[in-house]
């Protein structure tokens, strides 16, 4: 592509309004503009990157056996209504009405649509598994859309469905669908960890999110030190710990015998309700601290977590508990006011059953065996309290709380660590929670109907490009790993207008590298040096080269990676060999180790 | 791809909803499903064939040097009512609210997004002339939504627009435009035509639809046999003619002298009022009466449309007249009644003008010396009428009328026949009518600030589909043309489960095409041959080969075309060499002339 005729809309300026790094380097890059919020235009130069990643996406799923199709964006409310979700999606369904009045949505996701289509489709047990998938535009109405393409209300995804006679046949698809998606990052040369994760709203038995590693990540995920364990800290399990995060086995949790223990006490505490506060002024470790979190229950009235005072709650893992209503809703002040007779900061887990509100006491805090809570009492809080002696054994005992930093590792293997993750991809076992509800059905091997065991899995296609760029950037720009590069090499002719020397030269070059396939960028536009420079840079072409009369002169250009900090003379007789090796393969993304010495040497 | 692993959705029923036969071919042959009215689902073997339609779509654009773009499906309000479409563009427009109550539209179309951003990217003649495509999905609430794909509301399109500092580079990209379709449907293998056309409600000064020629076409397009003048029949211009046809000049028109001739005279005709009716009761030809039409003014009222008997109202060319309401519509039974005294079948040009009823003449009715009419009384008729001494001069003449197969080329050179057409693509000059409302302008070379001038390029991806099939069927099933087959070639062994030679042959036979570009479907479904069959035909593959036992036994496979009735016998050791010259080449398109004389002189 000749720079002169193409739409290179670099901005100098950082946009005010992008938060995140990806955000301002595709503004900055003119790889997308917006259009409303969370609706974004890809121009030219994003919609190349995009592209690449839709290819090797759908390379991958191809090989992996699944079928593409493709489905409306626009969804009948009455397939939604099979299924239950139509009420249930809340607001981020965005729901309209066709000129006669009747119901759609702009859909968000394909469960009920392809259910629909495969029970009418699929009648044998002989026409399974089948997977299918699509790379299509969703809509999902973000209360806050933010970052840019990271979280746009309108998006590329690649979701894919599978059907199953029997959970083996899915867990079989499952896993190559599991080996697909790392095939995908490892081709689009990402940092990025599968983890477990929760199945959320979508629902079914078993999922696995992959998340590409960037500190600017909105997830925290949690890896074991001795294990391949890990998961999303939604999910990862928190076990029982002491004081110093060793393991406390739960045998004693919440019996533990106060016998020769100070009594509890009731102490003045004016003013004072953090858990830093009152570890402070009565000089007791955050460790040996509860507090208590009223939350609304899931049939009216109150519900109290308990939790170590320097642990944090896991709202994800409160939601599964059946007293707790979902979503999770902190009680309001006022309510606690008049059930307690304290502000929340005063609260301990002490008489709260005597007032008819259940206890659910997280591991770590249930084994301590003397702790500090809230008095019940304004401006009060009580030490020395003891489970058994002071709160008495009618308690539920649950993993409520993320986990921290050198927790030990669920699967009793070496200590947990945690990362910054950006979802890209989400792998579902879903069972038959659609199925079920469509009645999509084959007869099996003994001619009996059953309902079909599905699974899904999707790709934020958009999101992979914003999650590369907050992996692989530096102060000038992006720093695009070649598999998602817009361009491969830059062609920088000086003096391009005037020099006749340099303009065959480069022409010369530009038309051989793209003979052999190259995604070649020729910056014929007549600008300074310095402008080009810095684009190049901006937009991350992993290879540059300078071509000027100078060093034509002496029979030399200059190449530069996009990562190095100084240029590399290379002799012009040499300049195809060289780009050969240095570049990947623009077919297989193979590429040749560049023997520097052998480099140099052939140049001058 | 192999079809025990591929979803071969076919149905023996014909769809009882699907009135045109590409709707029942895509749906017996499981290429789309339907989702809701006007919505579809291509299943895996539709989706090959419209991929295989965008590729040579983009592969032209970017040849034609448009870049690439891709714009959100969801559209802000502000943007359409900054252009004014947002009030006029009718029910089509599928207007919604997102959870904050803000006005969006699915996305007919994308004048104004792709002009808001230009305005703002584009500020200089030296980043001219630009051209911008996407191939998106597109959404118009269609009042009736029918024939499958072929009128859908949600679908794929191609959709280009070029900014421009003159009228001559816009000239000149319409120019390459105009080149890149034809080289599509070449490519497409397709027989096609380019009319001009009308510019509709987009606006614009020019515009050339092009059509694929089918029986089935919805649209009457025209085309001279003395010259290369062709056009949509609702624009192509109609010469006032006399009785046979035989031009007219305009110069005698609506002044034709009566002396000498019969005075006009009132006639009985009760219960008539059909031209067919009248002519038979009073022994004249259709060609010598007048019917007159009222229809809305654009200012309220009435206005009066005169047409030879024989002819038919062009409601295009009526809306543009000043005096005519858009949309055209015909006045009210009742108003005509109490206006006229008369119903609609009695209606003659007399004395309307004296009612305050604008008169407009077609140049052919107004060239009638003496005509017959409705006596603007129930049940009579008005013969031996003549213009200038029975209705006055005080008339305006136009072109209101269909052309007929026949009639003059309005070029001068030959006359017109009309087929049926399927509108595939439209080109349109849209001018400055986008860029003028809505303020994008760049610096011209003198530093002036102008508006761009503008041209946009349509293509209907989904729809090439339904219009190929509608032009390339037979009873059997669909013929593809090789360009847009979902398989090049399909391999039918009989007997694949249990003959070891059968299946050996087969799959090497596979593994060779697919190893060399080729598409191929290998039907390893264990079904009867006759299905099998069936199912290549109503598939429309190209290229069968069948491979069994016997033919095995000595030395010899079966070839046949899609097109033939009878099978080929080929030797096996000519086999892959045989294919590679009968197939088009799975990457240039080309194809070598099959030398049947070699070929069979090869084969046993």
């Amino acid at each position: 592509m000749k720079a002169s005729q193409y739409l290179i809309a670099t901005q100098k300026e950082t946009p005010a309004d992008a938060e995140v790094i990806s955000h301002q380097l595709m503004l900055k890059a003119g790889m997308i503009r917006k259009v409303a919020a969370g609706l974004y235009t890809w121009l030219p130069l994003g919609l190349r990157v995009l592209r690449k990643v839709e290819a090797i996406v759908r390379d991958e799923m191809e090989k992996a056996g699944a079928q593409e199709v493709l489905m409306p964006g626009i969804q009948p409310a009455e397939l939604w209504q099979e299924s239950g979700r139509w009420s249930n999606f809340g607001d981020e369904l965005l729901r309209l009405k066709d000129r006669h009045q009747r119901e759609f949505c702009v859909g968000p996701t394909h469960e009920e649509v392809i259910t629909d289509h495969m029970r009418n489709e699929l009648h044998s047990y002989k026409q399974l598994p089948a997977n299918f998938f699509q790379i299509q535009t969703k809509f999902r109405d973000e209360r806050r859309p933010r970052f840019g393409v990271m979280r746009a209300r309108e998006f590329l995804m690649k979701d894919a469905y599978s059907f199953h006679v029997d959970q083996q046949s899915l867990d079989d698809t499952y896993d190559i669908m599991y080996q697909a998606y790392s095939a995908i990052f490892d081709r689009l040369s990402l940092r990025y960890r599968a983890v477990q994760a929760d199945s959320g709203s979508i629902g079914g038995s078993a999922s696995h999110e992959f998340h590409v590693l960037a500190d600017s990540g909105e997830d925290d995920i949690v890896f074991s030190s001795g294990s391949e364990y890990a998961a999303n800290i939604e999910k990862a399990e928190a076990l029982a710990v002491g004081p110093e995060g060793e393991l406390c086995t739960d045998a004693f949790t919440g019996h533990i015998d106060s016998s020769g223990m100070p009594a509890a006490e009731s102490v003045s505490t004016p003013g004072v309700s953090s858990i830093d506060e009152v570890s402070k002024l009565l000089n007791v470790s955050p460790s040996a601290t509860v507090k208590t979190l009223l939350v609304e229950g899931a049939e009216g009235g109150l519900v109290a977590l308990c939790l170590r005072g320097d642990h944090s709650l896991n709202a994800v893992k409160a939601e599964k508990l059946d007293e707790v209503l979902t979503p999770l809703t902190m009680a309001d002040e006022a309510v606690i006011e008049k059930a307690i007779g304290c502000k929340p900061g005063s609260i301990g887990p002490q008489s709260l059953k005597a007032k008819g509100i259940p206890l659910i006491v997280d591991r770590s805090a249930a084994v301590i065996p003397l702790f500090t809570a809230g008095a019940n009492e304004e401006g009060r809080h009580c030490t020395n309290l003891n489970w058994k002696r002071d709160v008495g054994e009618d308690f539920t005992v649950a993993d409520i709380r993320n986990v921290v930093s050198g927790d030990p590792s669920p699967d009793g293997k070496g200590t947990l660590d945690i990362k910054r993750g950006i979802e890209v991809g989400h792998i579902f076992k879903l069972g038959d929670k659609y199925s079920q509800a469509m009645n999509a059905s084959v007869l099996n091997e003994n001619g009996k109907k059953v309902v079909m065991t599905m699974g899904c899995y999707g790709i934020g296609v958009s999101r992979i490009v914003a999650a590369a760029i907050e992996q692989n950037h530096d102060e000038a720009g992006i720093i695009w790993p070649e598999a998602l590069a817009p361009f491969t090499i830059v062609l920088i002719p000086l003096n391009y207008q005037k020099s006749e020397p340099v303009r065959t030269f480069s022409d010369d070059l530009y038309s051989q590298l793209r003979a052999r396939g190259y995604d070649v960028l020729l910056d014929d536009r007549n600008e300074r040096p310095g402008v080009k420079f810095a684009d190049a840079e901006l937009l991350g072409i992993p290879h540059r080269v300078t071509i000027g009369d100078r060093g034509l002169a002496e029979n030399e250009i200059e190449y530069r990676q996009r990562n190095d900090t100084e240029n590399r003379s290379i002799a012009v007789d040499n300049a195809l060999n060289f780009l050969q090796t240095a570049l990947a393969h623009p077919k297989t993304g193979e590429r040749l180790i560049v023997d520097d010495a052998a480099a140099e040497g052939q140049s001058k």
